[in-house]
């Protein structure tokens, strides 16, 4: 059980919007926020919320559950407007997918003590309130990024609230988690942009490649917004994982070029061992 | 209903073997060769095949349907070595990506007439006769390349064959054939490739990608004889794709190293522009 009777998420996209669909099936009172009142309109008529917030985001103080789900570069900005109203809450969040800035800013506004940053790794192409859906995150990875000072209570909430909602949390230092998703994350999003985008200009629509051309381009449909957010926040330790696959992409193309069939060969095979060293299964 | 009684089917991988349990399943007679035995054994035993063939490969003059389902740069030498015995077949098929040379081997070695090149798009990241499956082909598009000499008759049976499959023929010249595939199956193939690469040599087990970041390297499990032989085979044009992803790519990380926010949108607008300009299914 998730110790809290009120929760006000602000942001209601995929993964906000989920959060409060997971936080009403169990009886929490929501409290929700989003610039598009659309989406506000539509998790309302929904039952989804008790309330609606403006944009003072007034109301906040009664939560005890607050969870930023906002793009990582207005986040912080967020906490800076609710620092004041949180006094009385047991845990307050994020979900952004790059965690330094969020959690310094905890600890500049004095709020580290209740914060504890989250980044569930349940993204889909799909954004919205409208893809937004209980059960998105079961056996979803979730890494919580603690400020130094922050409760050993108010972790123990975070990783409660993950468990309730079937995800697998995982305690990291936030330095150490933005360096590992440039290159679990990040970069691969940006390579699968990279493809969609030579696709186009050359002219070839999606629908002319086949299941495993489309499974390699699917990332590129990924919100343009939220991307160029974590792009920028990210951007020296995406930077130094782009090279890095760049620098494979230009050898396996010398290879190529060459008709070097013991280079092409041992290329496919080492990715071929990279891949079944793992399950293997074919995760969507 | 495709019209023929006997079938012979040299290799049998994931398409071959696909295509053996399909016709089996229409109680075709068939019969196959394999270089692995265990693969036939199994075949066999799964009560799929009327016989087993030799090396010699001599039994396929009975057959009134063959199918040449080898790695692409073994292909024109199996159809060398046929090439007196199927004077009585009704169709003679290969299942490679590339096309250009089967077709000029099969004029050249004079048996074009009653050769169609065929292309299903319904790879797998899997491999092997223990892959192969009925319904493989269901919605899958298959290019069909007849050499200048091919009989309409033959190409009929062709598209019969491959309807009767549940796939979508389309008839395309070769050599053009091999330049669109470059772009919408091998480059896609060898980006995931050395996706896959990129993260073994940094030491990132496949296991702590989240959903999209295994859709991406999803194609990092093919088969590496058959995609060195392919990239070997289709070599001039696969460098130039790669050649511009390569480029969309350095771009895509120049915007980033300079924390470009407007370059970053756009370019995250037009890979999305391109995404939801189809279907924007998620197809596996």
């Amino acid at each position: 059980m998730i110790p809290v009777r009120r929760a006000a998420i602000i942001g209601l996209g995929l993964i906000g919007g989920s959060i409060a669909r997971e936080l009403a099936a169990r009886r929490i009172r929501v409290s929700a926020y989003d610039t598009d009142t659309g989406e506000l309109d539509a998790a309302q008529e929904g039952g989804i919320l008790e309330r609606v917030l403006d944009a003072s985001l007034s109301g906040v103080e009664d939560a005890e559950l607050v969870v930023i789900a906002v793009p990582v570069d207005a986040a912080p900005d967020v906490l800076a407007q609710i620092s004041d109203l949180i006094g009385g809450a047991t845990l307050v969040t994020d979900v952004g997918s790059t965690k330094s800035r969020i959690v310094a800013a905890a600890t500049e506004l004095g709020v580290g003590e209740r914060f504890v940053g989250s980044h569930p790794l349940a993204g889909d192409h799909r954004s919205g309130w409208k893809a937004s859906r209980t059960g998105l995150f079961v056996d979803a990875r979730v890494f919580l990024c603690p400020p130094p000072e922050a409760g050993m209570a108010t972790i123990n909430v975070a990783a409660e609230l993950w468990h309730e909602l079937g995800a697998r949390p995982t305690l990291v230092r936030a330095d150490q988690h933005d360096r590992e998703v440039a290159w679990t994350s990040h970069m691969p999003q940006m390579v699968s942009a990279a493809l969609g985008l030579t696709l186009a200009r050359a002219g070839i629509p999606r629908d002319d490649l086949g299941p495993g051309g489309r499974d390699v381009t699917r990332l590129a449909g990924g919100s343009p917004g939220m991307w160029t957010a974590i792009a920028s926040e990210n951007a020296a330790e995406i930077d130094a994982a782009l090279a890095a696959a760049e620098q494979t992409l230009a050898e396996l193309r010398g290879a190529v070029g060459r008709r070097d069939v013991d280079a092409l060969r041992q290329h496919f095979v080492e990715a071929r061992q990279w891949f079944d060293a793992n399950s293997g299964t074919t995760a969507s």
